[in-house]
């Protein structure tokens, strides 16, 4: 009993020597990220100098070139690109809306966005009677009334959910499949209600997906404000069936794929130099704004990893590499090239993270991996809570690096900032430098380099 | 052992379906804020409608009205006003600053704003040479330099304390103390570094305080873009003593004290109406914008508790009683006020809960109490996570029940939502309903009501 007691001691005694030391390790990251750190002005070059930056645009491009010099600034020991075939989808101008109520041939102006990977209306437009649609039940109840007009998806994000991508979860469905759905009983558009809790009029686009076994029909987008006096104006005129029309207009169309890249950066290991851990966003973002927090944030997040880490001398045993993954938008293919490259050569990952959920105020860490893992994960916690990281959740990700644990059952973990005003200005025109917290995109680069500095230092 | 453990059950049976049912109250609660919430229109209103409400300026007399109306509106069964002498400081026009270096004649315009309780410089202004002091410590070993100057602190907004409020209280003795301490060797005026982490170069004003022992001089704040470049000119002309110089003016001046209000709504209670449960944020706010965080959030967050414990049909069994508290910031007599009053009248005070660290995302409450009631609290803290309250810290508060605390030994505590934006606009231009999210807004006056809930159904 004596030696076992002791025994205990000593390990007890250790892992305060290490928590100790890890503290102090991850006080340097601090300091260096909120006293000298590059995150923001990073985020700043790309959103301001690069732009939006959506898969295959000329933006993109320019963000593929910015992401290689910012890897290299940071003091990766190799930067290179990872060739991919990606869509590539144009907008091709200002998409437009009106209705109109009986015989007003003026028409009311409605603010829309396309949905990416639609297809346009054609130069003319398209005018149709609109339906006004609040559920898939309701659209099957409804069926013989839909063919010839425009549905219009009403379905409102849920203000029940404290978490708001559970909201998303929920409403994101009319946006993917909604126009496949329509078609299928003859529906010559779509027009969804965007998913958002914000307080504006804002469009907020996405990718909606076409089933081929349905006609393609051009899908938009609208402000929920115009989705509110949208619905009122059709529900006051239900008696008469017809009375309501909409025009829509949209330019968009899918051009043949092309080629793009994943940007990657390596800080490579001292002692375990084939062992990988993946810390990483998408460079890719939608054409309204300027992809700051979707997912500038993670961009520069995963790149001040690298430098913080580099800038305190710390010298990782295993192989930080650094993703900017291209795609993710509106068809993940840069997450697909990415795991099938590490599946050809065999190599060996340790944990992929992602942070796409924007550049907020850290609450937590998601992380799916097996329950031992979880639980060694977990020792660690009391290291992030003077970080405002107060709990690791099982279950979390991200779409670039899911392709990874599917194909090669690497564990993965995303990180989770706090949820609230990312609906505000996801895939909208409110997605600029200007909303994103210095403060709150800072402590995000924090937490996530504690984490794969521990990663590092004592494997998974 | 049989007996002590069927009681044991019993007793755990009981917590459990408790805590059932009170989770089923919290989301009746959460429902009616997310779904059918006023805080934010509350808010609305307050600031767009009143605005600015410096404590005895005809925006506070304003706000008063407003007070009385939104909590009879909310559906109180009593509302009052609570009379007490305050301090009547007026700013009396725009505040100027320039500097100038050397011979050049027109000078450098500064952003700036005289604190709150300092003298002004008189119509014409004053111009003096200034010192550049980086800490009190400074100041001590240069007092022999400071004689006939103006004083120009530049301490700095330190980055490494997580929660800003630690910045804050490290700072803020430069614009409590900063004046008195400079006049006491000679400084005729004094300049102070905001206290913010904010990136633009608003200035930010704050009470400050005189020392009667000393000359009475003019402080004013500069925005801290402004104040770098100041310190930068200073110090690429420290070889001339007196190369830089300073004008400074400001028409600032205190008045004689007036009569000012408390604004009290009550719901009685059911079952000990003498016990008081006071809940509360502070109806006064800086004239240079709308106080929409600072303590506009606090007040309609208090609000929005009654309103919601109404509307669901909850009685309480103790008297909940909100109170908009008078001049919490140059002054505090609303706080000293109510106290005083609590005892005179020997009101029996189970808890006073206060919000005024703005109307952000919420992550934990902070109580100072005894140790029993702290653990008695902590069992309920499961019933918070989901609405992401995650701690419940020692030690909390806030201005105007900290008295109620010190009078009568009553347990107080703290709402305390995310911290990092909080600096950003305290006391600034940049504090205005468009800076306060909807949804971060409604969680917390959710989770202020979760504990008043409690605290009733269950005492203290």
């Amino acid at each position: 009993m004596k030696h076992f007691l002791s025994f205990a001691f000593l390990l007890t005694a250790i892992s305060a020597f290490s928590q100790k030391e890890d503290s102090i390790t991850i006080s340097r990251i601090a300091d260096e990220m909120l006293i000298r750190g590059r995150a923001y002005e990073n985020l700043r070059e790309l959103t301001k100098k690069v732009g939006a930056r959506l898969t295959a645009s000329p933006g993109f491009y320019k963000a593929e070139a910015w992401g290689q010099k910012a890897l290299q600034d940071a003091g990766a020991d190799k930067v290179y690109l990872q060739e991919c075939m990606v869509p590539h989808w144009v907008r091709g101008g200002k998409d437009e809306a009106k209705y109109f109520v009986g015989s007003d041939a003026k028409g009311k102006t409605l603010d829309v966005l396309a949905l990416g990977n639609s297809l346009g209306t054609g130069a003319n437009g398209l005018t149709a009677p609109v339906i006004l649609i609040n559920s898939f039940e309701e659209l099957e109840q409804r069926k013989d009334e839909v063919k010839g007009k425009i549905v219009f998806y009403n379905y409102k994000f849920n203000p029940r959910f404290i978490h708001t991508f559970q909201s998303y979860s929920d409403a994101v469905r009319f946006r993917g499949q909604g126009a496949s759905r329509a078609a299928r009983y003859g529906a010559v558009a779509v027009l969804v209600r965007s998913m958002t809790h914000a307080t504006d009029n804002n469009p907020h686009t996405g990718a909606m997906n076409y089933n081929d076994s349905f006609p393609k029909i051009p899908a938009l987008a609208v402000g929920i404000q115009d989705a509110d006096k949208l619905a009122e104006v059709i529900q006051s005129n239900k008696s008469n069936n017809a009375a309501v029309k909409l025009f829509l207009k949209s330019n968009a169309k899918m051009l043949s794929d092309t080629v793009g890249h994943n940007v990657i950066g390596e800080l490579t290991g001292s002692e375990f130099p084939n062992q990988i851990i993946t810390v990483g966003g998408h460079l890719d973002s939608w054409d309204p704004a300027e992809g700051a927090h979707d997912d500038g944030a993670g961009c520069v997040h995963s790149i001040e990893v690298l430098r913080a880490l580099k800038s305190i001398g710390y010298r990782p045993k295993r192989t930080i590499r650094v993703v900017l993954f291209a795609n993710e938008e509106n068809g993940g293919r840069g997450g697909s090239k990415y795991a099938e490259e590490a599946k050809n050569k065999n190599e060996q990952h340790i944990l992929a993270l992602e942070s796409d959920e924007g550049g907020f105020t850290p609450r937590s860490f998601g992380f799916t991996m097996s329950k031992e893992k979880l639980e060694k994960v977990r020792t660690w916690l009391p290291l992030f809570s003077p970080y405002l990281v107060w709990q690791f959740n099982e279950g979390g990700g991200g779409a670039d690096i899911a392709p990874l644990a599917r194909v090669l059952g690497t564990p993965i973990a995303g990180f989770q900032p706090d949820s609230q005003r990312y609906f505000d200005i996801h895939h909208s025109r409110a997605d600029v430098f200007e909303n994103v917290n210095k403060r709150e995109l800072e402590l995000g680069a924090l937490n996530i380099a504690a984490l794969i500095y521990l990663v590092d230092k004592y494997g998974l």
